[in-house]
């Protein structure tokens, strides 16, 4: 047995079956045991940050890491972006990166890089294989400490000739480190302050950021607010009553307004997402504490649950009227959505200066999952919504996807045609960088001038959507009006199969 | 003044008057100043890859480097990998990275990352900006840096609070470090070693793989052998003498056959691109030895001038005949283009499995210039090619571009469109990772089972080419024979605009 095949069957025994893939000469010999590890099932995407954010969204979906398989350090520099918003979603990944032999590697060949510095700014652990005979070892290791609580990148850089050895034996399923649950004196602590200490609300992340854990929260009569950035998030009418809390800072003081005390459930105290000059960068008022009951890597949700009081979910928003045709506005493609959406869809979202009215629509909305922002890097969302697809091939998913964010990482629409996946992508085409032009201002730099404007107008010349998602196998469609957007999406619904809107808004 | 505008005056203080830009918030600052300082211009990129590989392609043309301007950790992240490849051709690139204001760094907002870390892999100079006082000094440092012999990247990383504040002085032009003469004591050595040690030749890189220097090395008398990674290289029928060396070190060891001496001017001792099993890297033969004449700081071209003794250029290869119509084989493609191609143009290639029959036509080609794969990673060609076009704006400018290759960052597509830029894009369209298969069996992975063909197959479904090219504005069409690629490249080489030819072979 080479390497290469021992490492793919420790991958099975540590329940991972998955590979995203964009293999070069030095992977080759993982590839070619694809063919005698069926279990193992490989997914070629054509640009490498498709791989690991797609592992990202299948992570976060099933909780189970999937692996990549990447070409020396360049294969994996293409791929570190989605990887830091991998990272800051705690998504466990096991990333396989080839390197030369080692005999070849004291030489200044072109693809000669430092591999491990490249992988270590994203990753959580970060090994190279020593011999062939310890891969069998270090895959299990790797996949252990991808899962290790909260979750992250475990990169396995793989020498060639250590894939064309003969190995070791095969590594054993891991033992999974569970998350630990808070000691029970910090729970006390929580009660009595938020008896004594003045307002008080929940901040869930994480794992608490689920619907086990909305519930729990709910249940202890507090206000609820969910990190914006988490991972994974119920929403729809159910879970309306936990408000995410708002990108700009000022949004985010006012719905934090006159709280004493943040109680962290898996999360660190919000904060803006860019510092401004002449304000601070947190956003919780002045006087609140930020009281920790559950760290990130423990239990959130079984720490919510003894905290609980046993309230009922609250009141749930109304839905919404089915839009009249008229004019494409960002509020009347939100309520399309939010009629038209089934329940139980997984929702992909990069909207950027779309977000606010649609995301406002979308609590109207039928229960559905957000895989948000999560790390800010962006081009992440529709590798996110293929990882996802291949998650959960039976259920909906859509991408929300700004046109600016969508160029980052469009290969993404060839892998979804590929797999036939179930992915309805929704460009929103404003043929502009709008968050910047807002952006711009409120760093100060002043009037925006014309040679300024030009740097953010990507309408010159104007991207053509739906010619680029039929370059790549995606069958698409274009929409100027509200009634145009409902009977597009309502026969994308029905596709169960990729499908792209570039909606003009 | 601001930080960012004291550095944007530094820079054309140091003859730096492009930027290839994917600005965010953290970089508004300097798009801003765009407008104050309007020498300076702004080139918009939408993937970060597509900067870096420009800054490339014009630092390969003009000597001189230009700027990139990135968007904190994740944006430099998506921009290393052909930074990489601008590292191994020793391109100077000054590349501007914004970071959080110093403020608000201490939290973990969702863009935080180790900025320095993604950095350092690709730099020669990396430093972030202390205060905004020192902005004019550092800049200038980083213009001086990029410069040192033979050309690096030198990252310089600002927070955003030092770009919004007022700055110092603006810094002067650097004093530039000059290519060292070697010492002539080596030349002595090597005419000895010439005249005495057996067959011997030259081995040419970096500034020594240029006109002057294929001239002076001719004038020696000795076979010519140029680093097929040297970031530029001229090339058609009056040095077609200059042999590259191929890439299977199989074919290499062929052409070096013989030698007793490899004399190196400004280049390593040639490799094999991969290491293979049960074969040796080097590809010279065992007894032969690889004498120094310049390393690849010091000038290689006043040391072949010291060593050169008068013999005139070798004869040429006779022109082609172009070839009548018919299937569009790779040498009947080959020819067109070496009957067709204008005196002076610009070929940026990345044709992987389709470049030994093409290059080998082109050596009958009018003089033109080659920017050839430098660092393997590949995703190069397009960007490179858009920065070539600008700095040569005059000149034809023709990439020559494999379909899988083309995919990683065709982004590319729409800067050639918006800048109208004179780039004649041809996509060798095999609809495989071609190169994989030839790999694979080399490898010794043994026979390509069904699985593994799956992950070298790009045709399912098929990228359309033409419809990628007109989605982001360049003018595309498709040629199935010899005849409808000779019309296709005559009606684009009139145009004086970016089209796309989807050739397939």
């Amino acid at each position: 047995m080479t390497g290469a095949e021992c490492l793919l069957r420790t991958l099975i025994e540590g329940n991972i079956d998955l590979c995203f893939m964009n293999p070069g000469t030095s992977e080759m010999q993982f590839v070619s045991a694809l063919d005698r590890v069926p279990s193992m099932r490989g997914v070629l995407c054509l640009q490498e940050n498709v791989c690991s954010g797609a592992a990202d969204g299948y992570a976060r979906m099933t909780g189970r890491p999937a692996a990549t398989l990447l070409h020396l350090g360049p294969g994996l520099a293409n791929a570190l972006s989605n990887f830091h918003n991998a990272r800051k979603a705690r998504s466990p990944i096991v990333n396989i990166v080839g390197e030369h032999s080692t005999a070849h590697l004291r030489y200044d060949a072109p693809l000669t890089a430092d591999v491990e510095a490249f992988a270590r700014p994203v990753s959580g652990w970060v090994k190279t294989l020593a011999s062939p005979l310890d891969m069998g070892e270090a895959a299990r290791e790797a996949v252990a400490e991808c899962l290790r609580p909260p979750g992250q990148v475990a990169s396995l850089i793989v020498p060639a000739d250590h894939s064309w050895s003969e190995a070791g034996p095969v590594g054993a399923a891991p033992e999974i480190i569970p998350r630990r649950v808070p000691d029970a004196a910090r729970f006390e602590a929580i009660r009595w302050a938020v008896a004594h200490a003045g307002p008080a609300a929940l901040y869930l992340g994480g794992s608490a950021a689920s619907e086990a854990g909305l519930r729990a929260a709910a249940a202890t009569g507090l206000p609820v607010f969910v990190n914006r950035y988490a991972g994974r998030v119920p929403r729809g009418r159910p879970w309306a009553f936990a408000r995410r809390v708002a990108y700009f800072p000022e949004f985010a003081e006012v719905m934090l307004d006159g709280l004493r005390q943040l109680i962290l459930v898996e999360a660190e105290p919000p904060v803006s997402f860019f510092g401004y000059p002449d304000r601070r960068s947190t956003v919780t008022p002045e006087e609140c504490s930020t009281p920790l009951l559950a760290a990130q890597d423990e239990d959130g949700v079984a720490a919510l649950l003894a905290l609980g009081v046993g309230a009922p979910l609250p009141p749930e928003p109304a839905p919404l009227e089915m839009p009249p045709d008229g004019p494409l506005t960002l509020s009347a493609l939100g309520a399309v959505l939010a009629c038209l959406l089934p329940e139980g869809t997984i929702v992909s979202e990069e909207m950027v200066s779309s977000s606010e009215p649609v995301s406002a629509a979308l609590n109207h909305a039928a229960p559905h999952e957000l895989l948000p922002v999560s790390g800010g890097s962006i081009g992440q969302c529709l590798p996110v919504a293929v990882g996802a697809a291949l998650a959960c091939p039976d259920r909906q998913v859509v991408a929300l996807e700004a046109d600016g964010s969508g160029m980052y990482s469009l290969q993404a629409l060839w892998t979804m045609a590929r797999e036939n996946l179930q992915v309805i992508t929704i460009i929103f085409a404003n043929r502009r960088y709008r968050i910047l032009e807002v952006e711009m201002a409120r760093t100060g730099s002043g009037p925006v001038g014309p040679r300024a404007a030009e740097m953010m107008d990507i309408g010159r010349p104007s991207l053509d959507w739906v010619r680029l998602a039929q370059g790549m196998g995606v069958q698409a469609s274009r929409a100027a009006t509200a009634g145009e957007f409902r009977s597009q999406l309502q026969s994308a619904l029905l596709a169960r199969a990729p499908r792209l809107i570039e909606a003009l808004i």
